[in-house]
């Protein structure tokens, strides 16, 4: 018999024939590893990371490829490596040859109005013909003539003054930020700012101009703590367990990668958001995780908070700070508060629900001037992680499904063959099989010529083994509809409840924003025509894509913005689903499809 | 021929015959390195870090008594090495048996107004009967209730919040400075603060119990940046050579044992202030001092300033501050400011004149109100370097003299036989010596019964080969006397000076303050007799000892004491000497002795 193998962060898991290498199993699967050698030990690009389970001893021959903190850490080359039972295994970016497909733009930030930092240049020959005497208390008096007011300076502004100031260009630039001046340079250097949203999966980075306001980049990479754990609860289990260092250290170190990589000079950033779940946030910032882990899920602190950068290991410019857009509750952060401003939900008055698509989904229902919020654990199974062929929104996931009479009409992300299938593709998939009846109000499958019977009960297959990559069946099984169900009933229970608790009828609802990037990519008629969202008119429906990452740039530019934030998260009424009493009937009932 | 070896921080040079060890030298000429074995090399307590010069490569046989730090840094047993040539070589104190004499009290601090840190005890049960549900959030509106001010937390408060407030006692104590929560602990704690005189020679903590205002403790020891320069300017020479960095860590490493020594737990330690003249000021901080080594001398900043403690890498409570006293220029620092203050001398309507002697020595006149200092290089001929026996004021050091008709009087610092003489010492001897006519005004020796021919010209002997601890005479050599006759003319060029400037008279003078450790111990009439100070009424001198590190317990207590040393660094008027027209013939003139 096979082993198993799952792999990091894509979520896929492949079977693994006794004596094959990691390699040979992944290459098998279409689960393509960066080669240059083509598996025979030789390139040491092929790095992976042990997780669980156990492996031959004649792996880690090549020590050379690994650095002592990776041997310590479990990493292996995957071409010399043969799993001695069922393995997990993390890929890390590096060597892995397809990415994830990662939604981190959204619409653009407008004009700023009373931004958080002001940038001055000042030619200190107008002020004094000798240079050579200027201290830190005549640069003061001159800034007060230009009425910029600096009560203080960041300690590396001084260490850094004299030198700038004794430099041949006699033309300093200086950023303050409120009363403090957090960083001085040469003239006519570039002043950037950077906003994180911090996802359980992705960590996704804008990189934008603080002098034009544009953005100039942006990108997206894989929340490292996937190899702690797939959802939030698991990472702090692991942090309660373990201590937080290790998750701190590993998001820290991604996002600095990631300024590096976006700004190619990290000491130009002067300012950064961050927008976040609150175990992520917590996580990062050290704060203890134990009572995020249970009810009632108190978090330690909801207000939006100003911290040096370098208190937290993050390397920007040495006085800049870092700002994280405040939460409301324990499973509500500051990137669903950052996605209300973004989208504009907290000042409206329709009556609009704003949904956030995850393992864990919140939801805010503004009415009458009034919000509320929900979160609720609908799971992994849209990260197509519970279902037995899913798979992240990478290259060779199925992302639609159309089925007609006989025929199954597939789209592919990269239009290459097969290897799984992601949750818009899930989505689809069993809307379908409702629409044909092929399952029934209560998600059973039915007696029909496109089901077969599968090792573990009935099945409908997407692909055929001689279609896909894989060289096997990709199927959905009752099981994988049965997480569906779940999911789409925890969701479906909180719009209820929101609905509910502010006397509202559906067909009350002026708007539906979807954001988030599995939000984006799903078909809303196939959500409705499972029962997971209500069943309105389409053009009701918005797909926003990445508002918490503008609600973090938007919080980036302007003080009125992080006020604003801050007096949203106070505004908005947190229902906790875990102490509801209707909860229970209602998620049942949720459960059948419509 | 004998090699030499001078011992820093002691200040003494000592004969080594060849072949001798360090150990045994030193032994012989009096100073006694800490011992069980008796130079045998099995303690491993004569630990000694050679600075400079070739030894026998039989040392650093015992290995296991350095670790690998210390073996970097040229640490050896003295026991077993062996000089292959004139050494500098630096006594830890941990290798010393005596320790030097360190002037570290002054008058206690009274009551205070407008504290600098507010405390507070919550009863959390008052307010809340379900603890567990407390945040960040609740307790600042717990606080604002209590009209507590607290518009941030630092970052460790709320790392450790949670805990504390989920331990089973339920009253806290919180610590605010100004709008920032810099602390939090449990009910009852002590609330600490520590002063620090910084100073070229010495580091002297004051530990203040921040309810009481209460003295606890006080503590000092010798700078450990004497190992890389006896003064000021060789240490900026060094730093600017090698980089700051080994200055700077050397100090923060002293002032973090003495915290911890002093407190046991530093974490107590919420507040901390600093004085120190404006180049240690700016190795401590990580300041560029470049400026600092040649005109006009110009310091990166002269304000005061708040860092938190940890950017300085000083380990007190995590969230805690560290207030560095103001200056007036580079070579007048918060110290000189701090004795001003603590003496009131910024505050009289009298004519009065402060003096910090040291080897560089900073002077102010207060007159009508207005104010005007100099600094000036008196050099570190009163710390006992550059005379041909002198010492620091440690044990065996001929501290005062009477020399009467064929007869001296001498008093030694612990009543042991001599080893050496000290400053007040050597300013007796100048001053007999000039009352007996056995030198005349320009200092030569004179042709007297006491006076012999010694190596290097004419010398004058006060202690015998047979009454010494070295076994060998202890003199006064003309060389001796011309180091004297450069520093007391420094020190009066600078009085002379400001009285001129401010247009005033010796006999105007309505007081003469005498700050710092050298000061407190000499005989004023010898000063006078020797023209260093001018000759007016012996009542009108006061020897005030460390009034700087008063100064700095002030500033810790209040924070009108703050905003006082502040207005004095920005209202006294510095006269740079080195370019002042009249310094060279003032100079010279003060040469001559009276």
């Amino acid at each position: 018999l096979d082993y198993k193998i799952s792999f990091e962060p894509l979520g896929i898991r492949i079977n693994c024939p006794r004596g094959a290498t990691i390699f040979e199993a992944a290459r098998d699967a279409g689960v393509t590893l960066t080669s240059i050698c083509g598996g025979r030990g030789i390139c040491g690009q092929c790095r992976v990371q042990i997780l669980d389970g156990k492996t031959s001893s004649t792996a880690r021959k090549k020590k050379s490829y690994c650095n002592e903190q990776e041997l310590d850490e479990g990493f292996y080359l995957a071409c010399e490596t043969i799993p001695l039972g069922d393995l997990r295994v993390y890929l890390p970016l590096t060597s892995l040859s397809v990415e994830q497909r990662l939604q981190i733009n959204g619409p653009d930030v407008a004009s700023v109005i009373d931004p958080v930092l002001a940038h001055y240049e000042l030619d200190l020959r107008d002020y004094m013909p000798e240079k050579s005497y200027l201290d830190w208390d005549n640069l003061c008096s001159i800034l007060k003539t230009q009425s910029i007011r600096c009560a203080r300076a960041d300690l590396s502004v001084l260490q850094r003054f004299s030198s700038i100031l004794h430099s041949p260009v006699s033309t300093i630039g200086i950023t303050v930020r409120g009363d403090e001046v957090i960083d001085i340079h040469q003239a006519g250097q570039e002043i950037l700012g950077v906003a994180i949203d911090l996802g359980t999966m992705k960590i996704a980075a804008h990189l934008v101009d603080l002098n034009s306001w544009k953005l100039l980049a942006a990108r997206g990479v894989t929340n490292p703590q996937v190899a702690f754990g797939e959802d939030v609860m698991s990472r702090i289990t692991y942090a309660l367990e373990n201590g937080g260092n290790k998750l701190r250290s590993s998001v820290t170190t991604a996002i600095n990668q990631l300024i590096e990589e976006l700004t190619g000079d990290v000491e130009k950033v002067a300012e950064l958001t961050l927008v976040a779940n609150t175990a992520m946030h917590h996580l990062l910032l050290g704060l203890p995780v134990s009572h995020l882990g249970r009810a009632p899920y108190a978090p330690v602190i909801r207000s939006s908070l100003d911290i040096k950068a370098r208190d937290l290991g993050l390397h920007i410019a040495p006085g800049a700070y870092a700002h994280f857009l405040p939460g409301i509750a324990g499973f509500v952060g500051g990137d669903h508060v950052a996605m209300l401003m973004a989208t504009g939900i907290h000042d409206t008055d329709k009556t609009v629900l704003g949904i956030d698509i995850g393992t864990n989904t919140e939801i805010s229902l503004a009415r009458k001037r009034m919000m509320s919020c929900v979160s609720c654990a609908s799971g992994p199974a849209f990260e197509g992680a519970h279902i037995e062929n899913g798979m992240k929104a990478a290259s060779g996931a199925i992302e639609s499904v159309k089925i007609g009479r006989n025929r199954i009409e597939l789209t592919v992300i990269d239009n290459v063959p097969p290897i799984g299938i992601c949750g818009s593709g899930i989505l689809d998939t069993v809307a379908q099989l409702r629409r044909h009846r092929i399952i029934d109000k209560r998600g059973r499958f039915q007696d029909h010529e496109m089901v077969c019977q599968g090792d573990n009960g009935c099945e409908f297959i997407l692909a055929g083994a001689c279609d896909s990559n894989t060289r096997k069946n990709i199927c959905i099984t009752g099981g994988d509809i049965a997480e569906i169900q779940l999911a789409k009933a925890a969701i479906r229970t909180g719009i209820d409840t929101l609905l509910y608790e502010s006397n509202t009828n559906e067909e009350d609802i002026d708007e539906v924003v979807i954001a988030g990037a599995f939000g984006s990519y799903i078909d809303v008629s196939s959500a409705i025509a499972i029962g997971m969202l209500p069943s309105i008119s389409l053009d009701k429906f918005k797909q926003v894509g990445n508002a918490a990452g503008v609600g973090a740039r938007l919080a980036l530019a302007s003080k009125r913005h992080r006020s604003m934030a801050q007096k949203i998260a106070e505004k908005v009424r947190h229902i906790d689903l875990g102490n509801y009493s209707e909860f229970s009937s209602r998620y049942l009932k949720a459960m059948w499809f419509p």
